[in-house]
């Protein structure tokens, strides 16, 4: 507190201006309104039945308060707590300005490798409202005061606190709001709060969301719950968002890093909203052993039973994510066969799915084929225009090179009205393949992003 | 002829869908126009005055006729000749599906490296309407049809014939319409056509682009004229575009193109409006010589101030492509310097100039800088994120890894109003610099591409 109190003039100063820049924000957000620009309360893509019923996973608690960062009237901290001998694991943005909260989940995952206390339980705390990204040491500072704060709350150390914010970029985190606000988090702590926790980390997200499974290993239920949060800045390496992971499990901490990247691989960095990429994206995935299940290897059968089931859960947390895309209105996925390397036909299903003329013409249920055949030309990857095949659904559009003699152009024009879509790829030169998802580019996506300031 | 004739029924099957096809587009055009969801007449970017008052260029001579590709009521193929005598160069987009007029070009450029043929004269055929891409065999027997004809004609070598087609991709190039018309075009050949020839190959352009230098070399005026077409598909590699520039310099063709190379990486490659590569991008240049002023170098006196006039002619020409880019509000140079290397400044300013949330913010008039140190940190560049200062304008808004301590707001919300927009990156790790150009991203961009099949 001291050394906040002792901030100089100039952070006053720049406390004002980003209290007018607040102001400016709602503003702007009012007269969109008034405009008539406001988006979809819940994008027609969420899934149907609201949030899910997601089972308790023994040794996690969750909490979440309204902490007044930057939004009003909504939870905007949540907590969550793991019980001693729970292991982590984490994936985090590539980017080369990410968040100082992300800098300092990959310090502290790194310094745990071989600590004493990677077995004295684990705590996360995640705010929405400012991403505390931009903010140089100040910023680190911050992340420090915070997780320091529920450290000292929790009783565990330092080093085994992580945080993850999302929000405004450059802004000052209001540190002591967030602090003021851990005792009211401790207090309410409790295994069946996932659903408050999904709440408390959306930003411009429509509904909250979550994903489960359970799986049988050795005769005994093994649990794993996930929420996240979208959903726009969506692209690889990894989408805008917060995903954490919640599971009974018994994994060693190396067996669950190795799992949860290599299903990050064809889950997270396979979806894409509009080619950006946050500072802020972390996944978190944490497995309290309290089921008794051990799994101590992504091999053999157990491994990868559990390794599937956490796949599974991933995969439907990613597919939600674009499903809540900035004024998506499309759920398209993008398969591509036929490639001579995994690489080459991931790079290919990329450059479709970014592409913002098939993305478009998506929006406009036009079978514009000839966008594709763009967007394969221009993704870089070596193909041989005369062997490509293209498919809208289960309908042959191309054949190796040109525009099939039994296209009936009627057929791609009703399927293009569904909202569920499939668009294959086959490059004809090996067999190698990759999916990814993505969702239309539509004038809600522009009017949320240029009437609005998240 | 009879070659046409003998299309197999499939063949003619396929043209019954293409014609159905177009109906529909027409279709959509109309139920477009009645949403109101009609494009601007001209982009209000547009330069003042119309098009240009360019110098007729001695040895080229230029005709348009309307031969009813895919528009009606408007001229779709162009015609030019160059004298004998004449050099051409030309650069072409780098698409793995690029079209059989690019393919058909690259070759012949190729081929008169040494051959007899190369001081015989040539001409330039282009079409709008439809592209000739993704064709197949069919697409390379109709380009060797047309060019065939146009050598035929003008009693020229075949192989002394470039061609370049624009529109719709996948259909079948309707041959024997512009062979048809060949006739009226080479007697409408005049040396002052060439506005005539800037409408003829326009697509979803809402102006017609030329641009022209007059430079003293040795006490003997040269000349530049140039034209172009845009305006959607256009990202580097080059943009998706046509571009063709005249000159009556005496210049050998391998000078010629290693001016054009150079001068092409520092205007046509650095412009984007949607991040999309075209099949179809084709840059040719064509040195009649008629001046008799001689260029047989890039460097010395001579060389150097040929080579910066040719750079401008092709720098107004960029930024007339990016001002009519689609749906475009705004037009936006972006500056990065303080980089290790040219190749990381451009990377860096082209991943700003192709985010969805940068120019969507630029839209909006919002000065969101988070976006632009979001697009920094994805660009894939080494950068210190604690180096980094940002400009909008005059206005330091960023100052070395956090928002200025003087920067108030008020100043860059003023400076977002205006249509003409500067941002400039320090990265603050080295000498090295790069310019880009680009446009906002606004509903009318999602209109026309949505809406309309182009």
């Amino acid at each position: 507190m001291s050394e906040e109190n002792s901030d100089s003039e100039a952070d006053e100063v720049r406390e004002l201006k980003q209290k007018l820049s607040e102001l400016r924000g709602k503003l702007r957000v009012a007269r969109g309104e008034l405009a008539g620009a406001e988006p979809p309360a819940i994008s027609p893509l969420a899934p149907r039945g609201g949030f899910p019923d997601l089972p308790v996973i023994d040794g996690v608690r969750f909490a979440a308060v309204e902490a007044g960062v930057r939004y009003s009237g909504r939870n905007d901290v949540m907590l969550a707590s793991f019980s001693a001998g729970s292991t982590i694991a984490g994936v985090f943005t590539k980017s080369s300005t990410r968040a100082a909260p992300v800098l300092d989940c990959q310090e502290k995952l790194a310094a745990l490798v071989d600590s004493d206390n990677n077995n004295k339980g684990f705590a996360l705390l995640v705010n929405s409202g400012n991403a505390n990204a931009f903010t140089g040491n100040k910023g680190r500072n911050a992340v420090k005061k915070v997780t320091g704060a529920v450290a000292a709350a929790l009783n565990i150390p330092d080093g085994n606190v992580f945080s993850a914010s999302t929000g405004v970029i450059g802004e000052k985190l209001p540190s002591r709001k967030i602090i003021d606000s851990i005792d009211a988090l401790e207090s309410k702590l409790s295994g069946d709060a996932i659903a408050d926790a999904a709440g408390a980390i959306m930003t411009t997200d429509t509904f909250a969301k979550g994903a489960a499974a359970e799986v049988v290993i050795d005769g005994q239920t093994v649990k794993i719950a996930g929420i996240a949060k979208g959903s726009g800045m969506i692209a690889p390496d990894m989408a805008t968002m917060l995903v954490f992971i919640f599971t009974d499990a018994k994994v060693n901490a190396p067996t669950l890093q190795r799992m949860v990247s290599a299903k990050n691989r064809l889950t997270f960095n396979c979806i894409t909203v509009d080619s950006d990429t946050s500072t802020s994206d972390s996944l978190i995935v944490a497995a309290t052993g309290k089921s008794n299940v051990e799994i101590s290897s992504p091999q053999g059968k157990s491994g990868r039973a559990f390794s599937a089931a956490l796949g599974g859960v991933m995969r439907e947390l990613a597919h939600q994510v674009v499903r809540d895309g900035e004024g998506a209105t499309k759920f398209l996925q993008i398969d591509v066969r036929g490639a001579k390397t995994k690489p080459t036909a991931h790079k290919v299903a990329m450059a479709i799915a970014n592409s913002p003329l098939v993305k478009t013409a998506v929006a406009g249920e036009d079978p514009n084929w000839g966008r594709v055949v763009m967007a394969i030309g221009k993704s870089g990857a070596n193909v041989n225009r005369d062997l490509i095949s293209i498919w809208f659904g289960d309908i042959l559009v191309a054949d190796q090179g040109w525009v099939s003699p039994d296209y009936e152009e009627d057929d791609s024009v009703a399927y293009m009205k569904q909202q569920e879509l499939n668009i294959t790829i086959d490059l004809g030169l090996g067999r190698a393949s990759a999916t990814v998802w993505t969702c239309d580019l539509t004038k809600q996506y522009i009017s949320i992003n240029a009437d609005y300031r998240s």
